[in-house]
This record gives structure tokens, sequence and C-alpha cells, in this order.
């Protein structure tokens, strides 16, 4: 055995002879309230992130709180033996617990059934932050010292919005400057099966409205003499996307680049159940675009959604009006190397080129936009993240793809151009922003064994 | 002179001779605030239909008002030398006031400016209504017996869309029986040229729903694969108009009947004036089927328009979703012999023929259905109508059609097969349900003279 595989060897046993007390821990860290999008709960986030921040000094970590316009940071460090760095980022906040009545137990009462820990948080992301917290107290505790310098990153902003995190990114970039970054924020592929996310689609997010007459008017006094602005957003989005899912604005696909032939060969792999997906999507038929599979469709193709219509009378009955204006709220999903800028004057340009002089036609700023990122899994970090995942999980990872997008990584990326590990440990079924939201104790565990494995190899 | 000249003579100078008498009763008339659609005002409406029910009497009528589960309907009735019977229409009941702060004087405080009485209701209806009571009042008071039976019902419900009139023309349908009905709730063509309506379009108004998930999904993890029902509701509207304003629905033109070579050559008589029309719309093009010129679409051609459109999210900024389902409610005006019936059937069919079984499409129940309607203006009574107004008004009147459905008018038809002639005494510019409501009083003046020529040539 080789004084590396001794190394992770004791940290492995450590993680496993003291499971019951990081249990226990856990379930104090679940206890705080620290919904972060409520006013009300704005002293339970305080309380947790002070909690988080004392823990981390007592098994050995300099902590502290990074005070912002919003919730605190909470930052946690300790040197190691070489130059490296790694940064470990995590969210202490949670998502409010309505609707409450549909919760089998409290959400802020930890509840244990069966090896898998009930409350709010559990898995998004309290759960899957711990096992990389006892990961480093783990080699803390065997080895003295530990392999590389470690930075937590810990944020209470990640459930509301805020920004707090990324303005700190980009004012520190210099003095931070990690040699990789990790987080687990995303989700396992199955129960046995562990997933890195290396790619994350962009986003642009805006509204256009389109306005035909001053105010409302009568549609018997001026009907047929007069352009309905709804009648018209509708022929415009149908002129933007067709039925089976392709989307017609000139240029759209133009700078998509074709997957490689390896996520192909991956994806097939993968064997995707259609039948579960359309269980956990609540529908009776996938739809799209037919020259791809539906992980294609979903990880790597484009997409152009209309998130909200509003026009005219929408309350009960007929109002005979011809409505004054139209809207819908738009979304597309990116992939490299489309840039949300130059997409959103494709769009400009193809609906004036639509739209005739009489109509109004207004496109809003991006409310949203992100660039779509694809991180190398050739790279040494992320094979090593792999080669950790195999060891404590006893399975080899799956590299996956998600159709979303996670600014944070967004911002660890833009400011420091190294690897963003995306490190699933939770499921897509436990249940996050749901009630009886749950993780798994062995995942918690196993995770944290595969982070001491990561940092003790890296 | 012949005897009948000298009647009317007689019934005109009485008018003319008591115009200041009438104007300030109107005013008293136009003083209550009998907003039918405000529970606030309930007693402001029963106070006004005893004021009106009191007047009748005090001109020498029979009158009272009938209790409905609404708002009480006002009738007077005087026998007249010949078994001829004429039912008088009109409303006392008003819109609300609001914006309060955009009326220049009170609205329930008539207010005369340059021979034009302001308040709420002078035009729509109390004013033309008062019309017909002093029309009445001059026989009267002239002549000792009418020359034909009269019956004014007035209802207190038509600005909130009651059905106690309605109902109440079913119900006495055998007993009411009369030859003809005459109302003035229509326009002048404008301010020199009096009209009689003779054709009203029919209606059908019903909302579709499209659904194509149980609940809504976030647009990263689903997006590309399952179908939005925003957009396919876009799409399936694409598919019903075109954008030149044809209604592509399988079938919807078969039934419409050509207008008549006179109907034609009467439109275009009208010279119809498309800048006062652009500015009274509020736009700056018109729009629709080109093969028919803007009165023609307007009056004689059917129409399908979206009233409103609500799906997903309508809040400010982003919210990336596929929604789960879409709404669009709608409205279609009908022309002879177009049945509405019939045409929803034509809708559903089409609807159910392009909706791919995957989506749960809904078509409601209609809100609101009408048959369209066009009397004869060969007919006896509606020359004598016309007669009556060139009489009063010194010019010939032109024969008008409208894109509006007005119920009662179908109540009428549809119960007693006698010519309902709608005398247009008011102008599309007197400001209807917008503040500075009012009426010109050399129009109440004309109308009662032609009113009573009318009854007089019956």
């Amino acid at each position: 055995m080789s004084a590396f595989m001794n190394l992770a060897e004791k940290a492995f046993s450590y993680i496993t002879d003291n499971q019951d007390r990081f249990v226990s821990e856990l379930t104090e860290f679940l206890s705080f309230p620290s919904i972060s999008s409520q006013e009300s709960h704005k002293g339970d986030v305080i309380a947790c992130a002070k909690w988080l921040a004392n823990h981390l000094a007592n098994i050995g970590l300099e902590s502290g709180l990074i005070e912002t316009k919003g919730h605190p940071i909470v930052w946690g460090q300790a040197k190691g033996g070489s130059s490296k760095k790694l940064i470990i980022y995590g969210h202490y906040d949670v998502q409010p617990d309505d609707p409450i009545k549909l919760w089998r137990t409290e959400p802020f009462q930890p509840c244990i059934r069966d090896g898998i820990i009930y409350a709010r948080g559990a898995s998004d992301d309290k759960g899957p932050l711990f096992a990389h917290v006892k990961a480093v107290e783990s080699l803390i505790k065997t080895q003295g010292e530990l392999p590389c310098d470690i930075l937590f990153l810990f944020e209470g902003e990640e459930e509301s919005g805020g920004t707090s995190l990324t303005d700190y990114l980009s004012e520190h970039k210099d003095e931070l400057s990690p040699d990789a970054i990790l987080l687990s924020d995303t989700a396992m592929y199955d129960r046995n099966t562990p997933a890195i996310t290396y790619g994350l689609k962009g986003l642009l997010a805006f509204e256009i409205t389109v306005t035909t007459i001053e105010h409302d008017l009568h549609s018997g006094v001026f009907g047929g003499a007069i352009r309905n602005p709804a009648i018209f957003l509708s022929q415009i989005i149908a002129k933007c996307i067709n039925s089976e899912g392709k989307i017609t604005i000139p240029g759209f696909y133009d700078k998509v680049k074709d997957i490689e032939f390896w996520e192909k060969e991956n994806i097939e792999k993968l064997k995707f159940d259609t039948n579960t997906f359309l269980e956990q999507a609540g529908t009776k038929q996938v739809w799209g675009d037919k020259d791809y599979s539906v992980l294609e469709r979903i990880w790597t193709r484009p997409t152009l959604e209309v998130n909200g219509l509003i026009s005219g009378y929408a309350g009960s009955g007929v109002k005979t009006i011809i409505p004054n204006s139209a809207t819908a709220k738009m979304s597309a999903r990116l992939v490299p190397n489309q840039d949300p800028n130059e997409i959103l004057g494709l769009i400009k340009d193809y609906l004036n080129s639509i739209c005739p002089d009489s109509v109004e036609l207004s496109i809003s700023s991006p409310f949203s936009s992100a660039n779509p990122i694809v991180f190398d899994t050739g790279g040494p970090m992320i094979q090593k993240v792999s080669e950790a995942l195999k060891e404590g999980f006893g399975t080899e990872p799956v590299f996956v793809r998600t159709g979303g997008s996670i600014p944070v990584v967004n911002a660890f990326w833009n400011n420091f151009r190294k690897p963003v590990i995306l490190m699933g440990l939770g499921l897509e079924s436990d249940g996050a922003h749901s009630p009886n939201e749950h993780f798994s104790i062995d995942h918690m565990i196993r995770g944290a064994k595969s982070s001491a494995y990561f940092i003790t190899n890296l």
C-alpha cells in the first residue's frame, strides 16, 4: 500500500468511526430555519452562520463571517503542505418550508427514518456541504496537516438570488486565486451512481411586448379593422419556434458547437429512462427536436421557452375587448458557443423584421444573462474527482451535463478560469425545494470519503 | 295640410314650447347615481326607478315598478286609438363614474355648456330614453288620446349584465305581443345625420386551455423535451387566424351571407372617414381582410378575437419555468347566417384535429352566445321611422349596421319576431362609459319630435 493510500485509509476509518457524531452535528445544523428569502428569519440565518463558523473553528480551521449587504458569508481556511489551493463552495441558507401541511415531520426538527435524514436543507445544501466539512476534519485529525490550502466559502443567499458572494469573488479575485473549486449542489445520476456535472447551459431571459392601440377597444365597434396584439404576439411566437421544437430565428443555431463523439457515446451508455422522466415531469409524452435524443435535447441543445403570457382580460367569464398590448416572458437556455448578447441581437433583428410599422414592439433588457460553460473532462482535476468518487462510492461516476444554469459556477469560472468541479451527492428525488426534503446518510458518508480522497490526491 | 300633419305639427310645437322644462326634468333624472353594478348604489337605482315611474304617471300614463331578482323594471302604458301596440325600451341605470378625477364637472350634478348637457348617463341612456317619454307626453297633451297603445319598458340592469328584463319578456311573451319595438341605445352616424341600425352581429365567447404538464416545471431541467403549453397555444391561435385577418378555421365562412348590392352602395355613399376612425381607435393603421372595406369588415364580416391570454409567470422580472397550462379568452362576432353553436362546433373540431393526444385541450361552454340579426329595411315600420327622423332632424337618416351585439334586441326579436327599430340619438363621441359623458339638447328635442311623428304615423 502506498503512503497516499495509507493516508486515505486513515481518513476513511475516521469518517466511518465518527459517523454517528457527524449525523448528530448535521441534525444541529439542520435545526436552524435559515430561510434567506424571508425577512422574519434574518436572525435564524445569522445564528446558523455563526454556528457554522464556530464549527469550522472547532475542527481546527481559522474561520469567521464576512458581512455583506445581505446575509453573511461563512469562511474557514487552513494552510496545507503544498502550494495548491482548493476553494470549497456551499450554501447554508434554505428554501421556505411551505406548504407546511405537506410535511410528515417538522421541517426544522430533523428526523431519521431508514438511514435518511428528513429536514429542509438536508439535500440542498447543508448535507452535501457538511460532507466536505467532515472530509477536511478527517484529514486534519488523521494527518495533522492538510495536503493543500483549503478555503471554505459558504454563502447565505443562494435561495434568495443574492449577489454578495459573486461580488466578493470579483472584489478579491487576486488574493483568492484557487487552483480548483469544488462544490456539491447538483445531483447524482441515480441512487447508486455518483455524477460529475461538466456542462451548464447559459441563460437569457427577457420579455417582449407588442402594442397596437392606446387602450383596450370594444371588439364589436373595432373588431376586424384593428390588429389584435394578442393574436399578433401568438403569430410571432409561432414564427420563432415550430411545432417540432426547432427554433426558426435565423442564425440561432449558427454558433452551436456539435457535441463530441464521446459525449454522444456517454449519453447512449447512460440508458436514459423515459418513463421515470415522464413521471417526474407529470406528462404523457416527450417532445422536441427529433434529430436529438431526450438527454441531448436537455443537455446539449439550446431552447427557447415562453415562461408567461400576459394580455387583456384575465378574470372569469368574458370581456369582449381587443387588448391594447400583449406580453410574453421568454427565456433561452444556451450552449457553447452561443453568446447571450449575440442571441438577443438575433432575436431583436428577427422580430423587428417580421413586425410591421403599425405595431409597437418592445424587447426588454435581459432580466438574466449567463454564458454556457462546458468544462474539459480530460483535465487532471476532474480525473482526480472521478477517482475519488469511485473510491468513496465504490462505483465509477458518470459525466453529465444539465439544462440548468448555476450563476455561482459562472462567477468562479469567469474570475479564476480554473476547474470548477460539480460533485453531485444528492438525488433529484430528494425533494429539494419541496416538502419532506431528505438526504441519505450513506451518501453524506460516501461524499465525505470522496472529498477526503480528492483533497489527499490533489 | 293633412289631418296627420296637423297633429304632428301640434306635437312639435308643444315640444319646442316646453323645451326648457324638459331639460330641467332631465337634469333631475340625471342627478340619480343609478349605477347598477355597484351594491352601494342599490338605493339610488331604486330611487331613480321610482322617480321615473312617478314621472310617467304625471304625464298621464298608468305606471309602476316590476320587482325582479335584481333592479326593478319601470313600466308605463297608455291605450291608444288603434289596436297597434308599440313597446319603447330604454335603460335608466348608468355606468360607474370612475375615474372621477377626469370629470370636468360632477357626474351627478348635470351641467349645461353650449347646448350640451354633461352627466353620467346623459347619452347612455337617460337622454335618449327621455326623448321618447317627452314624445308621448306631447301626444297626450296635444291629442288627448294616443294613436296606438304604448308600453314603456325601462330596465335597470343594462350596464350590469342582468337578465331580469329578458326573463320578463319570455315569461310574458303572449300578453306583451307588440307590433314593433323602438329603442334609442345606438348612435347617429354623425352630428348631422341620424341613423337607423338595421344589423347587429352575433356573439360567441368562450375560452380554450391547453395543458401539457401537471405543474410548472424548471425550464433548465426539462426544457427541450417537454411541450411548452404557452408556445403551443400561440401556435394554434396562429393556425386559426392569418396575418391578413382571414380566419382559417375550416368552414368558418361557409354560411356567411354576402351583403346585398344596396348595402355595398350604401356603405360607399357613407364616405367612411379613416382618419377619424384611427383617432378614435388610438392607432396608426387600419388592418384586416383587404377584400373588404373597413366598414364592411366591421359591420358585415365575422371576426375572431383573443380577448385575453393567461399563462405562467406574470410578475416582474423572470421565472424560468415551463408553465403547466395556457389559456386564451376568445370571442367571435358573427354575421348572418352563422349560428353560434355551429361555429363553436367548427372551432372544436378544428382545434381537436390539430391538437396531439399528449396535449389536454379544453374548450369552455359559451360564456355568451347570440345570433346575428339583420332587419329588413324595406318593411313599412322601418320606412316610417326613416320618415320620422327626416321630419325631426331635417336630414335624411342613413342605414347602418354595427359590429356589436345588443342582447335585448335579440330578446325582443326572438320573442316577438316583429320589427325592432334602433333609432340612434346619441353620438359615438358622447363619451358613454367615459368621463364627461354628454348629450346634445338639440338631439333630445329632435329625437322627441321624431318619436312623436313616428307614433302618430304608426
